[in-house]
Parts: structure tokens; C-alpha cells; sequence
């Protein structure tokens, strides 16, 4: 008799990220450009060195972080994330959020992602993407059976008039009550390193509350990369702009901007979804570890966040200064090349206009790159849910997260040997 | 125009434990022997803080446990616990488990189980579990839309003939195909405080093998108490007695026995789960968080947790039998009650065989206990899938693991109070 096994299990099979991941593992000796994970010189182990002590030797701190939490989380902690979301927003704290009901703490923005879109989701249903998109997102709404169908991007984000074009596509096809979400990467994406400017923004927002008489769609609003700027802060998000709070649905993490080991997120949700959305978390797991959840309100009530975020936009600027160099000199010399400086978060997305450099892991580059040069990047290919756009092929994600900055010339040097080899 | 939602949001809204929650919101002052909580008195915080400051002054390990991990969790927590499972079961490690690559770390063990249910699971599908049986995750499965069917059982767990008629009976209804799985709680089970010989696993293990033939179906073993045992250790489990290693899944969690703000759980998965399982968690969160783990496997590598775990099994012995004493006491003395001495586990299961002492919510018994006599107690309702069951009315279930041994006195005193009133 066969094993029984789910239609999820098999939907969840269809993930990227676990090809990426072998790759790594077939190529042990690549300098990596591929990994998206963070500065290992810059993690605060001092601060939460003294924060977990701050906590441990208070008896009511430490009886509290050791116990079973609520699903939603500590709420301490999210009296002070609604605080700091203010901040962040130029707003009054008032004028931000509903309630505290709507704020739901999560392992990490992805278990928020996860969440929310399964409860807003059914197999069968649309998503509305960008292209291109945060991959690991795009494999989430797979692994829940959804439809993507992607709206086209320029250097200020989503395209309002792409948008508009793809609603009324859909809407002649008979499917626009299926769609059901859009979802943004709104500030340094991934891929793309790309901040959607305010009027931007309030387009997007715009179009969505045109459309609601006809279908009502959620803008799920990706923050992961918003305290990661270089020169200066960002526009509002989405979310502050959504007068009704009944659209937007906020989720931001601590993985980028403090430790991805303390796996603490947090997302915003319309009313609406507060039920379905916690009701799910407490099947999942009751609740993200509280002990967690202790460290990161210590960091932030004691102004040490602050400070830690502070150093580290001035680390990821250096890097990713010397990475922009580095690709300036040697790879963006030809015409075929573009890129765009990022003001912030970990990636510079390159695009080679040239045929020969198919930069996808079946093609010769990729595997030159690996094999002879010893380095690796994200094929472009990924980041696109159809893997027909005519950019799949030509672009690839450059991370300078986690190399030291001597790394990241020696391996932008050995990717523009690879690419002038293969254009030999 | 109605706000999207799907069926999993709403399906996973028929939580019961919401319900229970909320009684003990409306009823502030009462006593509470409902809370599946553990004690804060013996929360290892000396042993949490030593471990952090070991881990975050090793430079090697801050960096790791402050990192993202992968997937499937820490490599050396993961070796500590097959090697922790292999002596608990008395076996030698390498007959005990595959490999490690069918171990998985989760946030707790409901992470687990949620996950292998989502795996194996269609909506629709039929699941077998114990009447009456954890409630909790009876609320899992409904979330999946998963049906239950309960298989009955007496003093030593599920009862073999039983199980051997509800599949005959399911087969001859033509509904066998839809059998995935069965469910047992194998250590001092909730709500009930039993633990299955070893006959009895044998049987039960022996049966579904039989019916392979038919129809494939697993065994998920829930062993969240396993360690909470107070004489002596219980025996082996299902999983160490299936030689195939295709059948059980094994669940336990250091939310018991160490600390649940931790909230640090593991599974084994027979070879097949290994792929859909781990794909879906990476879908949920990319992994639990890093550093709980590294608490947890220098609390296990020195030692130190298993000596905490003799003052804990100390504590509850104790606790225990004051409740147990209390109960002999105050309400066993009448005919029409009765219950079982827990070897273990953190529960006493009282049977009230008096149809004026209904237990349900709704009814006299536990509004005028809240109400009057400020004590709380779970309805047994709450474990049956099967409302009719003819025990659903007459059981409930009586905590002793958060309140002190004076509070559980005065508990079972305020209970029997409450009890005698009502028989008036």
C-alpha cells in the first residue's frame, strides 16, 4: 500500500529555496553571494547576553518568560512594537493601529506571511505578485495550492497602470472573484533593493479601494528590510496610509535588523482577520517562544535596539558601497549590464542584457561561475512566478548580507571573470 | 463587499480551547485546577541563565545561535536527542532511528503535530483517535477539516477489539480508504493520567500492521509526559517497538519537563514524511528559533537538564498525591465517583456517575463551582469527538501542575463543596 500523504505535503514540495540550498551544499567551496542572511560580525550577543541576564535574575521576568505565553504574544512587547511602528511611521500612536488585538507576534515575518495567507486563501484562488518577487513568498502561496499571477515592476516598485491592466484582464477572464490578495515588498525589496515612493503607495491603495465595489483584495505589505536604510529614512507604509485599516495587512521581523536566532516577527491585521489568523497560530504551535519575545522588549524598552540598528545601516552602507563599486567597475563597464545603487536592505539585482550570460542554474554561467570561478548568486530566475518573462533569464540577485567586505570584491571579481568568459 | 477568508481560517475557529480561555477571563477569582500550565516554581531560570552566558561568551556559539538555522533545527541538539530518546527507551541508538535526518526540531511539540497532520491529511480524511482524547489537537485535525472517529478505551489506553471494530466497521461503510492515521497519547495521557503497557502497544502496533494490507495507516505517538513519571519509568515506546520504522511517529516536547517560553519540541518521521513534513516547515517559519535551541542542547550535554528533571518528577509526585489525597478524601467517598491514582503526567481524570453532576459547561455543576465556590475545572466534554459519548457528561479533568500544594487542597475542598451542593 502506498503512504498516505496530503495534497499540502505535495504542494509544499515545490520549493526553490531547497534547490538553492544543494546548490550551496554541491558548491562548498563558493564564495557565496547567494545567501540572504545577515552580518555575522554585527550580531548584538553582548546586548542580549545582558538582556537575557536582566531577565533571568528578575524572579517575576524570568518565571514569566519561562511559561507558555498567549498566541498573540507578549503584550509588553507589542504595547511597545505598535509604539516603535509609530515611530517609524511619523504618526501618533493613535492614529496607527486599532487595538493591540490586531497585532499578532510570529516566528519571524514568515510564519506571519504563512499565516495570513492561508487564511485568507484557498486552493484554486489568486495572488497578485510582483515580478519579480520574494521567492520564498511565492513558494508559500504554492504550498497552499494559489494561483499567482504576477503585475509588472519599474525602479519605483509595482507599476499602478500594470495593476489596473491585470485587474481588468482577470475581470474579462471571469476570474477576478478568485483574487483575493496583493503582496509587496514595499521598502529595499528582495529582489530588487527597490523603495516604492509615497505617491506610489497611495496609487496602489487607490486602485485597490476603486476595485473593492467589484472584488475586495488585501495588500499584504512586506516590511522585512524598512529599518535598513543607508542615507535616510523611508516613506510612511502602506499600512499608515490605509485610512480604514480594513486593507492593509503590515508584517515586519527582527531577523534582519537584531538576530534571525531569536526568530521574532510581528504583523498588523484588519479586524476581520484577527480571529482566523490567531485561531490558526494556536494550532501551529500556541504561540512563538516567549523567551524570545522577553529579549526583544528588553532590547527595545532599553533604547538598545536603537542603537544596534543605528550601527548596523552603517555597516550594510559600507558593504554595500563596496559592492556597488566593485560591480560598477567590472561588470557595469559593459552596456549590457544594469543595476541600480540600493539605499538600503542586503541586495543589488544586476540585469546582463545579453543572451549569452542566461544566468539560470540549468545555463552555463551559472554553473561556470560555481564550478570554475567559485562563486555563486541567485539566478533571476526564481524570483519570478512565470518563469516565461522575458527577465528571468537575464537577471540575478547579488547579496552582500553576510561576506566580509574583502569577500565581496574577491567575489564580484571572480563573477566578472565568469561573465566576460562566457562572453568570450 | 465580504472580506476574503478561507476554509482553513474558519475551520480552525472551532477551537474549544478558545471557549475554556475565555471562562477563565470571565471568571478572574476562581481557583483555577483547569490550566494545563506547569509550575512556576520549578522553572530552571539558574540553569536558562547559566546556559546563555556559556553560549553567548563562546564566540563560535553566540554567532551560530544568533544566526538563522537550518530547516530541521541544530545538528548537535538533534544527536543529543537520539542519543536522549535511545536511553529513555533502553535501546542502543543505532537500533532506535534511522537516521538524523528523520529527526525535526519544532516550537513545541503542537508544531509537530500540526505539521505531520497537514502532511498526512486531506480535508475529509479520516483520523482515529481515543475517547476521550487531547483536546487540543482534536482541534488540530478539525482545522484541517480532517473527520474523527473515536476508538474506545478502559485503564490501560485504547483498547485493541475496539480498534479492530471501528476499522471493520469503516471498512464495511466503505469509508476505509479515507483512514489515515491513528493518534494515542502513550505516557500518562490527558486528560487521563494513563499510560499503555507494553502488551497493549504491542497490540494496538500489531493491528494497523495487519490491516497494511488494506490500508496503510500511521501511528502518531504523542509522548509530551513520557519523562513526568513518578515511581518508575514507563515503558519503551510504540516507536522503539516498530522494527519497519515506516509506522509511528514519535512527538515529545521540552515544554513538560523543562520550560515551555522555550517552547522547543521534536518529532521522528518515518522516511516518507521526512520531505513534505520539512517542506511545510519551511513554508511555517524556516525553523525554530536558533538560540532556544542551543539553550536547550547545553542544558542536555552537561547534564543539568536531566538533574532537573529528577527535582521536577520530585515536585509533581508530591503535588500529586496531595491532590489525590484531597480527592480520596472529599469526593471518592461517594459511590458514584471515581478515578485513577496518576503514575505520572500531570492530571487526575474524575468520573462522576450521577447524571445531576453534569460536567458540561452549560450545566449547574461548572457554572455554580466558577460562580460560587471559585474553583474551575475542564469539562470532560472537551476531549470527546463525539459529543454523545456516554462519558462527555460525567468526566472532567483536575490539573495539579500550576497550583501549589495549598492551593490544591483548597481547590478540591472548594470542588467537593461545589459537588455536594449541587447532589442536594
Amino acid at each position: 500500500m502506498a503512504f498516505p500523504s496530503s495534497n499540502r505535503g505535495q504542494w509544499a514540495g515545490r520549493q526553490q529555496i531547497g534547490y538553492l540550498m544543494q546548490q550551496g551544499v554541491d558548491y562548498p567551496n563558493c564564495l557565496s553571494l547567494a545567501a540572504g542572511l545577515v552580518d555575522y560580525d554585527t550580531f548584538p550577543a553582548d546586548l542580549v547576553l545582558q538582556a537575557t541576564q536582566k531577565i533571568l535574575t528578575d524572579p517575576a521576568q524570568a518565571r514569566a518568560s519561562l511559561q507558555y505565553g498567549t498566541t498573540p504574544g507578549s503584550l509588553e512587547l507589542r504595547r511597545q512594537l505598535l509604539k516603535h511602528l509609530a515611530k517609524l511611521d511619523g504618526v501618533s500612536q493613535e492614529s496607527e493601529a486599532g487595538s493591540i488585538d490586531q497585532l499578532l507576534i510570529t516566528t519571524g515575518s514568515q510564519q506571519f506571511l504563512d499565516l495570513v495567507s492561508q487564511a485568507v486563501l484557498n486552493p484554486g484562488d489568486i495572488c497578485l505578485v510582483t515580478a519579480p518577487s520574494y521567492f520564498v513568498y511565492l513558494s508559500t502561496l504554492e504550498g497552499i495550492g494559489v494561483e499567482l499571477v504576477s503585475v509588472d515592476c519599474d525602479d519605483q516598485g509595482i507599476i499602478p497602470a500594470s495593476l489596473q491592466e491585470t485587474l481588468e484582464r482577470l475581470e474579462q477572464a471571469g476570474k477576478l472573484p478568485l483574487v483575493k490578495m496583493l503582496y509587496l515588498v514595499s521598502y529595499f525589496d528582495n529582489p530588487r533593493g527597490i523603495t516604492m515612493p509615497l505617491n506610489r503607495r497611495q496609487e496602489v491603495l487607490e486602485i485597490l479601494e476603486r476595485w473593492s465595489a467589484k472584488q475586495y483584495l488585501y495588500l499584504l505589505e512586506d516590511a522585512a528590510y524598512r529599518e535598513l536604510w543607508f542615507e535616510e529614512p523611508p516613506p510612511q507604509s502602506i499600512y499608515s496610509l490605509d485610512q480604514s485599516k480594513e486593507r492593509v495587512i503590515y508584517t515586519q521581523t527582527f531577523s534582519k535588523s537584531l538576530s534571525p536566532g531569536l526568530r521574532t516577527g510581528f504583523g498588523l491585521l484588519p479586524k476581520a482577520l484577527v480571529k482566523p489568523v490567531t485561531d490558526l497560530k494556536s494550532i501551529h504551535d500556541f504561540g512563538s517562544p516567549h523567551f524570545s519575545q522577553f529579549v526583544v522588549s528588553e532590547l527595545l524598552s532599553s533604547g538598545q535596539y536603537e542603537q544596534h540598528v543605528k550601527k548596523l545601516r552603517e555597516s550594510y552602507r559600507e558593504k554595500s558601497q563596496v559592492m556597488w563599486n566593485a560591480v560598477s567597475d567590472s561588470i557595469l563597464t559593459s552596456d549590457l549590464a544594469h543595476a541600480e545603487q540600493p539605499g538600503g536592505g542586503l541586495y543589488v539585482w544586476l540585469k546582463l542584457d545579453d543572451k549569452v550570460c542566461d544566468t539560470r542554474f540549468s545555463q552555463r554561467l551559472f554553473r561556470d561561475a560555481a564550478e570554475k570561478h567559485h562563486v555563486m548568486f541567485v539566478p533571476g530566475e526564481l524570483f519570478y512566478s512565470d518563469p516565461s518573462h522575458p527577465d528571468a533569464n537575464l537577471t540575478m540577485r547579488l547579496s552582500y548580507g553576510v561576506q566580509t567586505q574583502q569577500k565581496l570584491k574577491e567575489g564580484i571579481e571572480r563573477l566578472a571573470n565568469a561573465i566576460a568568459e562566457v562572453r568570450k
